[in-house]
């Protein structure tokens, strides 16, 4: 069993539940990891997904490495073939079946370029380890995925929500550098296997995501509108898709304010983390009491420990 | 209970007196912090203070989770109200209180940055995490303080010391690169709290600490003079906090030699290391038998395990 | 005991044999290790040592402490008397004697500079650490040796041999980039321990090893007449002994291709990895069903198991 994108999930109130459940003991399982070793492999930096994902092992018992690619200077080779006469020192298929002999599950981070849409959504470094690993496979955030942020998400939004069929809104918002599409991904995917939840995604007009991802989601180029009535208002920047990995658009009218927030139902705040404030969101909001996105980061330790959990049970 | 300052300790007497029993059965306690998760922070470079910090939470019995933020390329936003549109791409706030909830105790090393006086001393980065943090916090060297450096020079020079009231200089010496105060302004805090000892600062004239550290603390600007029956020499470069951050001394006849700890009562050398050798001190000296500053490196893992018990047993 | 050098090992047919032994129960001296700490120090980059060492320490139920110095920005001083008024910051004397006192065995890697032949061959960084060092030192790649690969090598070999006394081949290879001697040093070091092995080095002319590590071993410089019937081809570029440090040839002629392994005795395929494909070596051979090198790699564990099981039973 991997976790690469939500869609891994059977069934994912059952998810939930389970998460929920760890949330409220989360030592029980402590003899399931013994012996057990899980190797975080980081090709972009990390704080919450590192710190969460190591306390989850911790928490089952099991030991933890970590290796730093980038800060390492190691670089890897993913194309079949290649005659690797510069750059890259080893090709994913020796790396993957390498370290598939120290660690009993990979866990692995590695962002979009933003460079090359094809290459990107091809999932290079992620598709190739699952290709080459002998262990299973964890998604830390892929260039288009970060599944234990959506789980963590679903997560929150149950514990959060006050009514049978709440309002849930994906709003786009400015951001200065170009942000990979993969938050936003991940929700949507995890939108779509909700069964009582009405869902709408809100951005610029131009900023649509692959439409291989969101597929009939309902679309409002109008953020006032899509607002009204929200219980809750999931906000996230990301970089062009069609023009892709580029900044197109920092209007700040995007910028989610108190304002905007009356326009909803009480509806609380989400963020992934991290923020920037004033820019994603007023620190109004975000300092305000309808904001979840603390408890939501808390979260990430349980979504991290459910997905150990399974792969464990069935190694 | 947090650990900011040596200030932070009721009786230094009864920390040093807990410390050396700790030293004589550091694995008594392995229980206590069983579970329990210290995340170390590092915004600078560490070796002594990561590894024995390490080794005091293992002795504890604790788990141990590392985040890099230099190396990470992670960068944090202390300022209240900042419209993050440029640089730090998350706030203090957020970054604390979500780590609170991965940790029970966060460790947090943030060295001055010697080019903001006010904002150095302001303790930036410590005081974030106090304010925001959900969690104890212990200082591993910050902006202008070491205390658990501090604590360790306690517990060496009692372990060291041949009469009831010794006599104990601070002295500057030279080095090539501006470092900070923060080693010299926690001895001399330190030394505020011991009862028995007789304390004199020297250093060349203009290159004062803080006064509202060193108080009414004796300040002899001839190092020969404050040498005379000195029973501890703790010698220590900082850069000039009046022209704030900057070298505008490097005399060499400030460098610690053999002549001058002759004019000492047989006197012991302390520094906490790393130390630029023929510079701030000569190899005659350092590796004389009169040179503590390995057994001090030593008293650094028990400074930190009596630090950490402390918090633990408060939990 | 240390173990810096492949000639460390007195008996190689048993320590073949005990390292086969935790292979098959890796988890048997879980207790050994047990409030034991393993400081792992490197200077340069590490993916297979860092992970597979780590391993076999958490199998023997020991601590790990990792620091990486080159990420951490802080190099040693190793020249006696050196007046440090500028690069190094501390001297391998205080770090040597201070990591000892928070470790009980210390694991270094620090590769050939290539710069000064002189200086790397007289093993500046771990005969420092030997020197200084109050605990058992561990070779992970010094300048010189790789002694901890070379145990691998051996085990991997005592593993797939099929005859009594088979033909092994070290096989120098061309690479982009300037590599140290190391892997090759050690393997003929350890390939002259072996008592049933015939054994022949092929490099270009001009590529010698050094003479005082070779000795009496047999040179080829035709590599196809090397290859004839030998039953294991370990392959690894090195860069100039007498230029040292030097890439004097790029021949690509000396790639190790099908038609190459056609001529040995069905012999196996090995090499230490990372390992460029179609330069060094074809996709075909590496992937082909006589390629042992992942195999290889799996003994590291065991090799570094043996090494610290050897070391921890006589502290």
């Amino acid at each position: 069993m991997n976790y690469i994108s939500i869609q891994d999930i059977n069934s994912l109130s059952k998810w939930v539940k389970s998460a929920l459940k760890i949330k409220k003991n989360p030592l029980k399982n402590q003899e399931l990891g013994k012996n057990k070793t899980l190797g975080m492999l980081f090709f972009n930096p990390s704080l919450r997904t590192r710190l969460s994902t190591q306390k989850a092992a911790i928490n089952l018992g099991m030991n933890v490495m970590v290796m730093n690619f980038t800060n390492e200077g190691w670089t890897l080779e993913f194309e079949d073939g290649a005659i690797m006469d510069s750059g890259a020192s080893e090709h994913i298929k020796e790396a993957a079946e390498v370290v598939s002999q120290y660690c009993d599950i990979i866990a692995i981070r590695a962002f979009a370029g933003l460079a090359d849409k094809e290459k990107d959504y091809a999932e290079t470094v992620i598709s190739g380890f699952l290709k080459y690993a002998t262990v299973p496979i964890v998604n830390m955030e892929s260039a288009v995925r970060h599944p234990m942020q959506s789980l963590a998400d679903a997560i929150t939004m149950e514990e959060y929500k006050t009514k049978h069929k709440p309002k849930v809104v994906l709003s786009w918002a400015p951001h200065p550098k170009a942000l990979p599409q993969a938050v936003a991904n991940s929700f949507v995917e995890m939108m779509q296997m909700q069964k009582d939840m009405d869902f709408v995604i809100t951005h610029p007009e131009g900023y649509e995501l692959s439409p291989e991802i969101t597929k009939d989601c309902k679309i409002e180029y109008d953020q006032n509108k899509a607002f009204e009535n929200a219980d809750f208002v999931y906000v996230k920047n990301w970089s062009n898709f069609k023009d892709y990995g580029k900044v197109t658009n920092t209007d700040p009218n995007w910028t989610v304010t108190a304002e905007k927030m009356a326009l909803t139902n009480n509806g609380k705040f989400m963020h992934c983390l991290p923020v920037r404030r004033n820019v994603i969101v007023s620190d109004e909001v975000l300092d305000g009491e309808n904001s979840i996105v603390i408890q939501q980061a808390n979260n990430r330790t349980y979504s991290a420990q459910l997905v150990l959990q399974k792969i464990l049970k069935k190694l």
